[in-house]
């Protein structure tokens, strides 16, 4: 049956993924949010339409249609941007999640919303692998907003019952990824340029590839409810930052190992490994092993990045 | 020592009585909020300056100045109007504290900011009296939105270093309130309207004179500091609303008894005393009891409401 599905932040590496995805199995995807896409480009992204707005309750009102499924891709994507410009991470993270709730409530009383959130809510963990239940002691404004947002979605749900799911994604990666160590580590290699990395090289981060998170997404999509339910993202595997670089060395012919300069990065938390027995209770589970995904990924840089 | 002041929500029941208070210290009080007043009128309150506006961080640049002390008395004030319309309480409780924060961080780095927050972040106590380190479950958009103000807070005190302190009030009451149980209980007995209450009677509040408040928030302006302590406002007594309304009928002189209608009030929690040893370690003790305040809301409201 198609759907009539709406993905605000299309733009961004998660939102075009999951529009191409479900454009892909018959839906009919509008698009909303900030990008320089021509008409070409989004729709080959699998856009219907795509509309450069801020994701309000009035541009909702405007260009959303009556969708069946909203995915809620829009908000902050950096910790170091959310402590360079929190206020305007706020805006992001939260105030979007508020008008993209309301417009359910008021004009879309059928969708289903899903919003991608971050294992950042966590900080530092005390145990691991980290579940659903662990404390939420985010240690930036990043993480912080993605909490809010999750408080409005569960508000959303018990209040006034829209359906609601969340997804509490690790470490996002994949072919068309351009920022964060993976990005920088292939940018700065291929440049030649020195590479030191942060950190001491034994964080670790359990590392999802975007196709295994698409899927995800779109089974949270079916298993929205006003319970709002909620699990992790991840592979439930932790691979450290020494292991997963000295490995990409290898695949971009490198014989040296990766230096780090031992200090840490404001905001981001040593450890992170998913528990991730809650979302293979809904029948998901992870196919893209960390190495097959790495080469995927330098396969994909090597070819031009494109 | 003379301070400059910004009191936001300044039309308000408690922001008019903070602000007549500080003026009343000697310090000078700028008001920012929406609300009917003249010139003369908001200088009666002791206003130096009245900027009807939204609180923005544009307008807090604009009109602010450069405060020492911002009591951020803006925000949601209703319950009910919290579920009738949850975007907008959520903007005028959470985007306005995002918006003074970012304001106090970025144009105001030796401003303390204090924001009254509400018992509605508890829920349904498991426990009375309720302490600051009780979980929060609140059960409406306006305790929801009442919570993420206050993670805020923390978040700009811990991340950034500003100076916040929060106090959780219960019901806050006195002359000029004109809105919520003891209004509408008086209202309604002076125009001989049939007096039904909602609930069975046995409902408790804990019930603080608006003196006391406004001494409790400018100590909390003193106390406030980059550990955003936390404290609750109340009596630490709780009186059951059937208690309540019986004195309030002998006082306007009615023999008969309340009457309950057993039902109950989405968004209202059955039971509020506060633990207030918190506040008592700061030196602060209220000092209007119940009778004492209910007789002289009695009186105001009988020369006229005025």
């Amino acid at each position: 049956m198609v759907k009539q599905v709406v993905v605000t932040g299309a733009y961004g590496f998660i939102g075009r993924h999951v529009a191409r995805y479900l454009a892909g199995q018959g839906h009919r995807v509008i698009g909303i949010g900030h990008g320089g896409w021509d008409r070409a480009q989004s729709q080959a992204w699998g856009l219907s339409t795509w509309h450069t707005a801020d994701v309000t309750l009035e541009s909702l009102i405007t260009y959303a249609g009556r969708p069946e499924l909203i995915v809620h891709c829009a908000g902050g994507a950096s910790v170091g941007f959310s402590i360079e410009r929190p206020l305007q991470d706020y805006q992001r993270t939260v105030s979007t999640t508020a008008a993209v709730l309301e417009f359910a409530r008021i004009h879309a009383r059928e969708a289903a919303v899903v919003m991608p959130s971050s294992a950042a809510v966590y900080g530092n963990a005390r145990a691991l692998p980290i579940a659903e239940s662990a404390p939420l002691q985010p240690v930036s404004p990043y993480g912080e907003h993605k909490r809010m947002a999750e408080n409005l979605c569960r508000l959303y749900s018990e209040e006034f019952g829209v359906a609601t799911a969340v997804v509490r994604f690790f470490s996002v990666y994949g072919p068309g990824l351009r920022k964060q160590l993976l990005w920088d580590a292939c940018d700065r290699l291929a440049r030649n340029e020195p590479a030191q990395f942060f950190g001491d090289g034994a964080e670790t981060r359990d590392w999802l590839h975007i196709d295994d998170t698409v899927a995800l997404i779109e089974l949270a999509g079916r298993q929205a409810g006003s319970d709002c339910p909620l699990v992790n993202g991840g592979t439930g595997q932790a691979v450290s930052v020494r292991e997963l670089l000295t490995h990409l060395f290898r695949l971009l012919g490198r014989n040296d190992d990766p230096v780090f300069s031992g200090g840490g990065r404001n905001g981001d938390p040593k450890y992170y490994l998913a528990d991730i027995k809650a979302a293979q209770r809904w029948g998901w589970n992870p196919r893209v092993g960390w190495r097959e995904g790495l080469q995927q990924y330098v396969d994909w840089f090597r070819q031009g990045a494109v």
